[in-house]
């Protein structure tokens, strides 16, 4: 498997395994956002993350997340995979955790400002009376004043959004997410398994924008008791639908574990162990 | 959307589609193939769906069905989408219905060496005492003696398989599926549409295969009953799946047929006209 069909299965992995939480998946869609929105994103973004893998390309990693969400924004089930992009583009670049630390330390002005071009594709929420909040127009001329590259842009935003927060700890917790899935397991039980690992440890900062800290509190420690075994995952994941609750970041991270597992040798086919 | 992502997206949504009586489905798994399976399958294929696609490519239609059955092995899930790369690649190399009915008149016996290699890669089942019988080791000596082309062996087998059958009759079950598509409206629904209808005009020559002509006569009644509203397609599905029985060369045909149709407009998504 080369390293852009790792990324693109990592995709599809993710986004069927089920149940998980309150995410599209293969038995659950969401109104607008349906499970083949997602698979049409795996397949559509593959020139974009050809691109991303391509050693000495001339495409930035600005300019390369710009057109894997014009790819991929080209249907109207709005975003499925930004975040994911974040985190694949630069692991793509970089070949692993280690050459994607040092491919975000590269990221330029350039970067920056394709990046924010990328998000208006998107309807992404930021948030309120931030200088560098997407729908302000003035939000460009900021980063070109204070000179800001795209890992400044990251930096900026680390204590609100847990997918930016990889770009200046060394992907840890896409490290994490790969430790928990090689632990976990093959194949979709071992996805299920680390995705509920991974949001009983840390509160998802999609949650926390769309419903506020203390719901995606609650949905950290509900987490832990599904782990526990003290409460039904079935039950959970049916409530999580019916509020709306999504924890989105914790998916784009387990897309980002499942690139890194795959490449570990971690089984995306329990049948191939039979 | 290029020709090739057509392909994998005609993969991705017939496979998705539900409910389908019978096959592997959003919300089914067969006990060794799963949905996975199939979605990987759509992912890995594209190298070869690239050179079926490639004008004045070396690479002929045998060798290109060859190795999309190789890339397409590497798990164990079994046979995936073998049916549909008979039809796909002649589509992708002669871009519609009247190029591919143009490609396979052309194939060589060079093809037919290929194909049979193919056909060694994964398990399908051919009918007894057949010369053509790819557990013969003595088929592809009949093969060599009797000069027999790619087509050659399709027309042999059309009594029997429906898939080789387009080769001979121009696509016309190709033809038919993309119309109902068109005829079914949008998306996951017009999809299950199509094949309803699809699988009530005619038997399926893979349920032949596996549980003889009465259950598939028996299926394609059902499957008008369905239609015309005197029978519950959620209850026919469960009944199909619990007897094992998997229409699996008329979802053959519904991607052959969603690859056309959305080359003609058929919108996939119908979100997007809202």
């Amino acid at each position: 498997m080369t390293p852009v069909e790792r990324a693109q299965m990592a995709m599809v992995l993710e986004v069927t395994a089920y149940p998980k939480p309150g995410n599209v998946d293969r038995c659950h869609d969401y109104e607008g956002t349906r499970l083949e929105h997602f698979l049409a994103s795996a397949v559509l973004a593959r020139p974009a993350l050809e691109k991303a893998a391509a050693e000495g390309c001339g495409a930035g990693i600005g300019e390369v997340l710009r057109e894997a969400v014009r790819l991929t924004t080209t249907h109207r089930g709005g975003n499925t995979h930004f975040g994911a992009f974040i985190l694949l583009v630069p692991l793509l670049r970089g070949g692993n955790i280690e050459g994607a630390a040092r491919a975000v330390r590269d990221t330029t002005v350039e970067d920056a400002i394709q990046f924010y071009r990328a998000f208006s594709l998107v309807k992404v929420r930021m948030l309120p009376s931030d200088p560098l909040d997407v729908s302000d127009p003035k939000a460009l001329d900021h980063i070109r004043e204070k000179g800001m590259t795209l890992l400044d842009v990251m930096d900026h935003s680390k204590g609100h959004d847990m997918v930016a927060r990889e770009w200046v700890n060394g992907f840890a917790r896409t490290r994490g997410a790969a430790d928990h899935l090689r632990a976990s397991g093959c194949g979709r039980e071992g996805v299920v398994a680390a995705f509920l690992r991974l949001l009983s440890e840390e509160i998802d900062t999609f949650i926390v924008k769309e419903h506020g800290p203390l719901v995606a509190e609650e949905v950290r420690r509900r987490a832990g008791e599904v782990l526990a075994g003290r409460e039904d995952l079935a039950a959970f994941d049916a409530e999580c639908i019916a509020r709306g609750i999504n924890p989105g970041s914790t998916a784009d991270l387990i897309i980002a574990g499942i690139y890194i597992a795959l490449g570990e040798g971690w089984e995306w086919d329990c049948s191939r162990k039979g």
